[in-house]
């Protein structure tokens, strides 16, 4: 199938032989992504901050290192854009708020500092809209200029599907990582709770923020993230599992559920039409799928996924208190009118009703988990449309917010085309089971473009 | 017994009636600390910064609401002190570092914003070592200027003692908070790890990382534990059980645990002796105290927790490598020996390593959590002598770490004396069990004062 795209680069997991081998250079991969900024950065404005002659002078530290046959990892020279909620020592960390002009960290966030300790290139700070929950940021879909290329990771989509970098570090409290990579046509990965470290990421809800990754390419969406969660597991956590440095070998899925949710209304004719395709296409490759009114654990497991939205939306605006009420309090008017309505909403809760919320979490993760035994994954779309016109708006929340909630991984996979434009085939699994889930996507990847 | 005391003064809790029947003021209660604090201050050196005047402002508040018959929460016009690595929005907070000289915070604390609301006045930052880890302080002990307080809560732990607030926040990786508490004479309480919350605390160890108390009296540390986990539970954590703004009626305890390690051969003649005599008084009123030779489940545990000191100092040292690895590059100078150590430990070790030392720990939860059945709590000195001589050396943490790792709470009596010193007796606990060993603590103070 063609998906629509504006560049062809090989990923750098594709080029690691070629640095290897010294038929290519980090150098050169890196000048691919600067010709490619230098080209589309002044429409698409991914970039918070970018710093061009630093990562030049990375680009060839990591060069060296391949030639001398000593790399520091499996990301070694790969380029990275770090979503401006991530403190960097060197780049400004802004937030996209008036509060965080010129706010330079005294510490890079654990996951940046693994991307250096690993030779990447971090070659600028992306757009995000305001603290990953508010006012969106000027960044536009690079396939078209008048529509939003999805929020609050917008930077991070928009230059992961432009080239501009390999890999880009965004976060999703919500839907922030998955549904900026549906719209933009690339690859995004929301890993189990706590699997990556959130040290240094400017909070919003601990019990919802991930660090999450877009990529072009899912073997680099997945590097990045292995190699994150082996210098700076989050404190008290394993990290992922998998071996380092190896291009994931696809696993087939014989039985996915279909997570089939009031939701699904939403979806527009084409849409819908363009999911039941690919589900067809799947179905017709010897994955069978099997929807909630077949399988009554599964329908009740949808059923209270429907409860999800506003629970989610509780604890986010509850424990987002922190610092945000004090933000609201002293700076009302640098701070948009949705952290206005959170804490509004936050300020109308009981600490019972967060329990409850939490409770019901725990409830609902142990039933999803009992569902291993029946199903390998499951199937959702990546979104509730593809990218709607417009900058303001970010699109819906629906389909994000399930998987979120319950902080188990999924990906979205560049598998559809609705309209001209990208959509993504959401790929939902089982708590700690991330590295199974890369390799399942590999193998869909591979049977959804045949 | 008469223990040693700088001053005589009630408790934030035995004043609130009279709070209430307008008898004394929440105003009265704060000059009695002033005057303390004018006494003393010049010795103790509790205080890292100090706002006498709004702790007066804010007092005079207070008093009006109990006049109108409208307290705003329990610790309505509770003074209370806040360790030097919390952040706070009025106070500069610098860790006791060059780094973070004139350092002021955008936000308050979770905890500390909890204060607020509840109309407490935070009446200073009290000094902590550097980043509560590394270089000491200048505070000094309240009844022995040329020992040490403890730390790293040292002005936390020395403030509380010499009347100077009624309770403090202080925290604990290691024994920051239960030992600082045993040298000055004042209870400590160490809750369960992520029952109160840690937003705003600057990080050493995800894993290990507690928000403490310390306070002059039992009900007091809990009052203001208790709601601090109302308004602001840790992220995705339920907070303290137990009702609030009721005094913590006694809970007796019939079978207790000794947890007799290796490290007893620490103690010093007098300051085992003292344990010793306290163990008689308690047995001789009907409390059952088993020795782990007498219960091969107890004594697998006792053995394993030998394990806990190296294992405990190779996970903070892998933690802290966020944000201190950087520090340490960038401003080696500002940083003390002891950080640079850590992180020279840390990077010495693997993943693999850490992921070791969580599963140790793990299991060892679990083993300590079927003790349940078995017993009521566990006893160990709060320390393994009363202050040292000199500054410099906070004191040893063998008994400290125990719990810290496992992140099970715990609480320092004052019910011991050694050589004209006080002397804290730990009472450690189950997971979640906060509010019953609280209470059992209750017990113990009316049992051990006798």
């Amino acid at each position: 199938m063609d998906l629509p795209r504006t560049t062809e680069r090989l990923s750098h997991t594709a080029q690691l032989r070629a640095f290897r081998e010294g038929t290519r250079s980090p150098r050169q991969a890196l000048e691919h992504c600067l010709e490619a900024i230098d080209r589309l950065e002044g429409s698409v404005k991914a970039f918070a901050a970018l710093g061009i002659e630093d990562a030049r002078a990375r680009a060839d530290e990591a060069t060296r290192r391949y030639a001398d046959g000593r790399p520091l990892s499996p990301i070694d020279g790969m380029v990275v854009g770090v979503k401006d909620i991530i403190d960097t020592a060197d780049f400004p960390t802004e937030m996209n708020s008036p509060l965080f002009t010129g706010n330079v960290p005294k510490a890079d966030a654990a996951a940046v500092r693994a991307v250096r300790q690993g030779g990447g290139i971090i070659i600028g700070k992306t757009v995000t809209t305001e603290f990953a929950v508010g006012r969106s940021g000027p960044t536009t879909h690079p396939l078209a200029p008048e529509r939003t290329p999805g929020g609050s990771s917008s930077g991070s989509a928009a230059g992961a599907a432009a080239g501009f970098f390999d890999a880009a570090f965004g976060t999703q409290t919500q839907g922030s990582t998955i549904r900026p990579a549906s719209f933009c046509g690339v690859v995004g990965y929301k890993p189990t709770l706590h699997a990556l470290p959130t040290a240094g990421v400017h909070p919003l809800s601990g019990a919802l923020d991930h660090l999450g990754l877009i990529a072009g390419d899912l073997d680099d969406a997945w590097s990045l993230a292995r190699w994150v969660s082996q210098v700076a597991p989050q404190p008290g956590h394993r990290g992922l599992d998998g071996p380092l440095g190896v291009p994931l070998a696809p696993l087939s899925l014989s039985r996915v559920a279909l997570l089939k949710t009031a939701g699904f209304d939403e979806l527009d004719a084409d849409t819908a039409a363009a999911f039941e395709d690919l589900l067809s296409r799947l179905s017709g490759n010897g994955v069978a799928i099997v929807a909630p009114q077949d399988d009554a654990e599964l329908q009740s497991v949808v059923t209270d996924l429907e409860d999800v939205s506003e629970r989610s939306l509780d604890v986010l605006a509850f424990e987002m208190q922190t610092p945000f009420a004090d933000f609201v309090a002293t700076s009302p008017d640098a701070i948009g009118p949705r952290i206005h309505d959170l804490m509004e909403r936050a300020r109308a809760m009981s600490r019972d009703a967060y329990r409850d919320h939490l409770a019901f979490r725990d409830s609902l993760r142990t039933r999803v988990a009992r569902l291993r035994a029946a199903y390998d994954a499951f199937l959702l779309p990546a979104a509730s449309e593809p990218a709607p016109e417009g900058l303001d708006y970010t699109g819906r929340r629906t389909m994000l917010v399930y998987w979120t909630f319950l902080g188990l991984p999924a990906f979205s996979l560049p598998l559809m085309s609705v309209r001209g434009l990208p959509f993504g085939l959401q790929v939902a699994g089982f708590e700690h089971g991330d590295y199974a889930l890369a390799r399942q996507c590999r193998f869909l990847m591979e049977l959804g473009r045949a």
